[in-house]
């Protein structure tokens, strides 16, 4: 899908230079085929997104004069004050280093084009978030690939590089709940990137979407990211009270604040009022409710995870290497035949009517087809009864 | 306000080349004296934002599962259909050119990068908008100041800066109700310098949030910008609907649709999917709705207008050359006694409780002093008693 010279008349270098979708970013912008059952996306279930609550919270917003006029106009650009307070608290950090996003991508983009120079060279997760990827254009496409292990990020694999003479302008890395290797980094390799980083003079984006989605396992914490000048922590209220708000944040070192702050004012003035005054109508008229929503939607994962797992030991025995996640909204089994072709799978499952994310989709390195073994299934949004449905038709195009 | 070494420290030349705010983008983020009137902000008048309707609709949102679910999710890149159908009937475009912003900002973020190349230069408004200076920033600081004169943007001086030479990749002008300067370009005027970006092979960015806002004078009609390859239309229902929702849009000639999308879904994926789903079913739920809403506000803004002026020519006879609006928000009025100095005027109103935006925050070309010699008020938001006292405070200011 080149663009033709039409399209390209007067483009700017960086317009030229951005990629059309495909693989990964073409999927997940595509609707899926009618009756199929889709597993591509990793989105909150329905169910778990506390719409009642958002009804009532705006009833109140709306009814309520004061704060009706105050969220209709404009805001300041860091984010709202109590919100900016709330998820200060949440993270445990100063309000001040709070800077709230259009959700977790514009975090993602904001950390791009303040700390990564055109050219650089960035260390990704290998199999990596490809929505990283794709924000990460507007600065660079290259990457320094870094293994992820059962226990994350290979931070040893990135000091030899570092050792070895290579240099970086950031690291990037989803620590809880891989996107797609569902594992987190453990919290004896969280200090050591951080030390890497604050050695080498680089930044560790950390994209942790997922965060709040545990349900097994034990929480590594992100103290040593909250207490580094190096580290950018991005997350966002999209898994927990659904991507349509569109409202996230960014916890900062304070030398970044003001730097972040001037970019995102000139992209887009501030993150929409309305949407910050109902989420935070919603985590201050109740200390404990969004606690409540991360149980319920965590209660429902865990359960939807083990259907899946289950489905799979029952319907397709052997067929895959499975670790059970402790958090999050994906299974990265692995194909332990290696006569199998991912490719023909793929394509016989969605003749079957089965839609996942292939693999090869999250290949960080091209060359290293270790990733093509595998299979993203993201069980979130899908219920028990659909995803035994969706692994009797995955056994059928076996 | 230089930054330090600290918060220079690992910054991209991007991030480093941005300026702090200063002028009228540091006035316009700051929160105004208690007691003081301000007459700062391009900003609707809240008893002209149609909070019963909003409240209903997002009501009705909420209640309708199917609707909820929705809003809650991911949604197109370029917006949603219905709103882009809207939108395109609004417009009277295909629904293809439409993509929803984040607002006015955004759509003119959006279009400075995608054609203006780094350090390149832009014709701009003098005096100009110094919002779309900030946002300009992100490509360049490279402008040639056109002078608006009283039917708009100086066609002809651009046309002969072109034939001795000169060189752009945009240019940059609010054809409708001029900020700071009222007025509006004149329909051949239009079309003359569509003429020229056809000519020369540069794009046209016409920002036009105040185009609804008529209550005077004659439409000189938007079918130029629409009919041309060279002209991004930048619209928002900033002042319409509100600055808070952050919603707005573009009309783009086809061949920039996709370098655009691909674009905004890297930096924030789409706009909130909840703002676009309310606005959406404000729109179409009742097709006279946003009609009646114009027509609210203009009348609004035409008697808050004339208050305005009516209080200066009694209270300051003389002091200025006034010219009465045929819409938006602003007045620009002009210092007859060259005596007066403007910047002790300004430190003596905001003394005596009256604040503005000085003109000289409006010059584009620094050594050019006349945007000096105005004020800009915005009478849009203070009631005509507001308006009245704030002109008596101008005249003990005097």
């Amino acid at each position: 899908m080149t663009a033709g010279p039409e399209e390209q008349s007067g483009l700017t270098a960086l317009a030229r230079g951005l990629s059309a979708p495909k693989g990964f970013v073409d999927a997940s912008l595509a609707a899926p085929a009618p009756g199929a059952i889709s597993l591509l996306g990793g989105i909150p279930a329905p169910v778990a997104l506390p719409v009642e609550a958002i009804g009532r919270a705006s009833e109140q917003l709306w009814q309520d004069p004061d704060a009706a006029v105050a969220g209709l106009q404009y805001a300041p650009a860091r984010g709202s004050a109590a919100l900016c307070d709330w998820i200060a608290r949440w993270e445990g950090v100063d309000p001040s280093r709070i800077v709230v996003t259009n959700g977790g991508m514009h975090g993602l983009s904001l950390a791009v084009l303040t700390v990564v120079e055109r050219g650089a060279t960035v260390a990704v997760d290998d199999p990596v978030f490809p929505g990283f990827l794709w924000a990460l254009e507007m600065s660079t496409t290259r990457t320094l690939p870094v293994p992820v292990l059962a226990d994350g990020f290979d931070v040893e694999h990135l000091a030899r590089r570092l050792a070895g003479g290579t240099r970086i302008a950031a690291a990037y890395t989803v620590p809880d709940f891989h996107n797609p290797a569902q594992v987190s980094l453990s919290a004896s390799k969280r200090q050591a990137l951080i030390e890497l980083a604050e050695r080498y003079g680089f930044y560790v984006i950390v994209d942790n979407p997922y965060r709040e989605l545990r349900f097994g396992g034990q929480d590594q914490g992100v103290a040593a990211f909250h207490g580094s000048d190096r580290a950018i922590h991005v997350n966002t209220f999209t898994k927990t009270l659904g991507p349509g708000w569109r409202v996230g944040w960014l916890v900062l070192p304070e030398h970044l604040v003001a730097p972040v702050i001037r970019l995102r004012n000139r992209l887009d003035v501030h993150t929409s009022s309305v949407t910050q005054a109902v989420i935070e109508r919603l985590l201050t008229d109740d200390v404990l409710w969004f606690d409540q929503v991360v149980r319920n939607a965590t209660a429902l994962y865990r359960e939807r995870a083990g259907a899946l797992i289950d489905a799979l030991h029952e319907q397709l025995p052997g067929a895959f290497d499975i670790v059970a996640p402790e958090g999050g909204l994906f299974l990265w089994p692995r194909l332990t035949d290696d006569a199998v072709d991912p490719a023909a799978l793929f394509r016989r499952a969605a003749a079957h009517g089965v839609l996942y994310q292939p693999g090869e989709f999250f290949a960080a390195d091209p060359r290293q087809r270790s990733s093509a073994r595998h299979l993203r299934f993201s069980y979130s949004d899908r219920t028990p009864d659909e995803l035994r449905e969706a692994v009797r038709r995955l056994a059928l195009a076996f």
